[in-house]
């Protein structure tokens, strides 16, 4: 490829801030344009939204416009934006220490762990920390190999666990040498009645026939060789699939059958979502190692983690774990995660989730569902909804990506800021939501599938 | 595995916070050890130290005590510990807007990506934003291999690029197909004279060899097949290898030879480490593709990243990335990055290194290596250099753990934190260092290796 050619400096790049620091939205969207590369994105395309500043539910830009979030961001927000004492926390942090080495001990490192454990189930003795949730499945799959000498790990076809596949392997140093690990990954069918991959036509149908299912691949890849099953408790970015009753207990008693390691990933749906501490809970299950990042601290800070039981724990007394990262434990984000959960757990806010769930998004949503024919599907529990739009209630036919456009468009013209993901409107406000907020948000997001619906044949 | 067995919540973990707040540090010793998991270390032995707090090159625990930062920690606090200016941005920012999801824009994070624009070379345009160094890479490789496309890296025995290798191949969506990239990965020696791998003699010898030797992988692995080289500038944590002159000006004749993509690893080398902005100055050579963390805000917020030149950039303005995070360009980091730049303009913080490097460092660790003959050799750059201790300095074997620990404790007995890698000291200062704690912390350093030197037959 053709390189740059010199090492000189150029001039501030095109699209810096405005001398007088003066932003508005067109500089900030020409700036972004010009400099920063976006994720997930071709980047011709995108961003056409400027979020300037933001409290609780609702975000603004710089003309002063508000959006109400029913997105929570990448479903993050789970206490919603600007908690003053979360606020409050990292500024005092930021004061006392920001940044320390992870092979240090560090009250705030400890007072994190403390907290996150105390919702933890019994049996959970220890925490690892990352910068996200990605690198909390990469060390969860590495104490997982690690504990049960297997290398395979079996994980879903529906099912997002991180971007991550390649920096240790291309590490030359020792390092690499118990870590390559992108080697042994299978993939299996979960439950999903909606779209059923088992030709069931019960939940019970569905969730009995994806674990067989399960069993059979767990034998045919050889039991024995198999370190971890890794599955988000309830897929999210997959579409919000809620287990079926009995299918997760059903995982736990092949895990135990065949000696495998069973990681749950509540990376998005811990921490408040599901209207649960743990969304685990909901399904009487307890994993051996728990992932988590997003609501531990809503983001403000950049954190994730593994939630590690006993046993494990126990192997890497006297082993060297073969893992770690530069901010892991970093105290700005552990200030952030105390501050969060205090809040949640004073505010009583996994509880408002749970309520606003089962009193407002859930009535409001059937009722969508029975009357607009655009909505295949509603399904969710807490502040954790999906609707799926068809083209066809028969053949549930996704509608095309040009209608989500028309959604994602019609939404923020009326003052909604929607999280939107293939055919799917996931509704995922902060846990912190009002039922007030809620309506609000549920009305405007029926006025639009109401038009879109009115609209559709045009499209 | 037997799993834990109810979802019972258990009261808070042995180890949480005293009551009344009041840390001491045998208190947040025996926290860490009941709660927190680390990285890289059999969990039986460590940590050992407790930092309460810290100013500039200073750490502290709560009796007070207080130690010089030789290691800047991981080799990240550049700017020194809890920098005023960066740390009232932080405050400022976190008042402001903590976390934004990264498909928006906004004026901070375009505001970084100005900042370190400013410092790269003619013919980057763009910034990707990541948590830190390993995801940098992640998504630099990514990005070389969607460009190229081609398969394999290459990248040398003796570094280090991250901990991560699994997340997206264990994830089970769309996002996985385009990312099964911990194959093909090729590793290759690195020049580095003292233990040369091409029984080279000079400098110069080692030079040709080390690029005769990376020709020859490449044409014998297939050329055509390679879409990256990725190397450290200056590996770092294997040893603090500063590339004989010429070495790098030759790699980057293999690459655009061959076609392929050039990234250059600059997590632990950028940010005035060595005495400039970007390491690759020091060497006449501008890379394709350049991954940073650490310096860039001083490891304040977790943050990360990759500069991309613009034919790199345009390959995606119409085609999708398929990589991404949720934090990519999180606010809090992004103005702790605007700040450090800043603050290390305004203060010639880079400059500071330099001379720090050429005056104080360079020549006391010369007198070392002549006077003591546990040193086998010095070497480095700025406020980069590693000291290598040897048992023998006609065999140049290693010297033993044990002597590893006895210069780590005594260092630290003295007032002194140093940071070790195998039978190598690194003397990796923040860059703010002043003369006279140059001076004093490398007094500390020579007692020790003085008293260790006097000792050693007895180990």
């Amino acid at each position: 490829m053709t390189s740059p050619t010199s090492v000189e400096h150029v001039s501030p790049a095109p699209g810096g801030a405005p001398a007088d620091g003066s932003w508005t939205d067109a500089t900030v969207l020409a700036a972004d344009h010009g400099l920063v590369f976006h994720s997930w994105s071709a980047q011709g395309r995108l961003p056409d939204f400027v979020v300037a500043g933001a409290s609780g539910c609702r975000v603004w830009n710089h003309a002063g416009r508000t959006w109400l979030d029913f997105s929570s961001q990448l479903v993050n927000t789970n206490l919603g934006h600007q908690h003053p004492a979360v606020v409050a926390a990292i500024q005092e942090q930021a004061g006392l220490l920001a940044t320390i080495a992870p092979a240090t001990a560090n009250a705030t490192r400890a007072a994190a762990a403390s907290k996150i454990l105390a919702h933890a189930p019994a049996g959970f003795t220890k925490v690892f920390f990352t910068n996200g949730g990605a690198d909390a499945n990469e060390n969860a799959i590495r104490m997982a190999r690690v504990h049960t000498g297997r290398d395979k790990v079996v994980s879903a076809y529906r099912s997002y666990h991180g971007n991550t596949a390649a920096a240790v392997v291309a590490t030359g140093d020792w390092r690499r040498v118990p870590n390559e690990y992108a080697r042994g990954h299978v993939h299996a069918f979960g439950p999903y009645l909606y779209r059923s991959e088992f030709w069931a036509t019960t939940q019970g149908e569905e969730s009995a026939r994806a674990l067989e299912h399960l069993e059979r691949v767990v034998q045919s890849e050889g039991a024995a060789s198999i370190a971890a099953i890794l599955l988000e408790t309830v897929p999210g970015t997959a579409g919000v699939l809620v287990p079926p009753p009995g299918y997760l207990r059903g995982v736990r008693q092949i895990a135990d059958r065949y000696g495998i390691v069973l990681i749950l990933d509540e990376v998005m749906a811990g921490f408040g979502r599901t209207g649960s501490w743990f969304a685990f809970e909901d399904h009487d299950v307890v994993p051996d190692l728990v992932t988590f990042a997003k609501g531990v601290n809503s983001g403000y800070v950049p954190a994730g983690g593994v939630l590690i039981c006993d046993a494990i724990a126990r192997t890497f007394d006297d082993q060297v774990f073969p893992g770690g990262l530069t901010y892991s434990g970093h105290p700005l984000a552990m200030a952030a995660i105390v501050a969060t959960i205090t809040a949640m757990e004073d505010e009583r806010v996994v509880e408002n989730a749970a309520r606003i769930g089962a009193e407002v998004i859930g009535p409001a949503l059937r009722e969508l569902a029975a009357a607009n024919p655009l909505v295949g599907e509603v399904r969710g529990t807490g502040v954790f909804w999906a609707i799926e739009l068809v083209a066809d209630r028969g053949t549930r036919e996704p509608v095309p990506p040009a209608v989500m456009a028309r959604v994602r468009a019609l939404c923020l013209e009326r003052g909604l800021l929607p999280f939107t993901a293939d055919n799917r409107v996931h509704v995922v406000p902060p846990c912190v939501i009002t039922a007030q907020e809620a309506h609000e948000g549920l009305a405007i997001l029926r006025s639009v599938l109401d038009d879109v619906a009115a609209q559709a044949p045009a499209m």
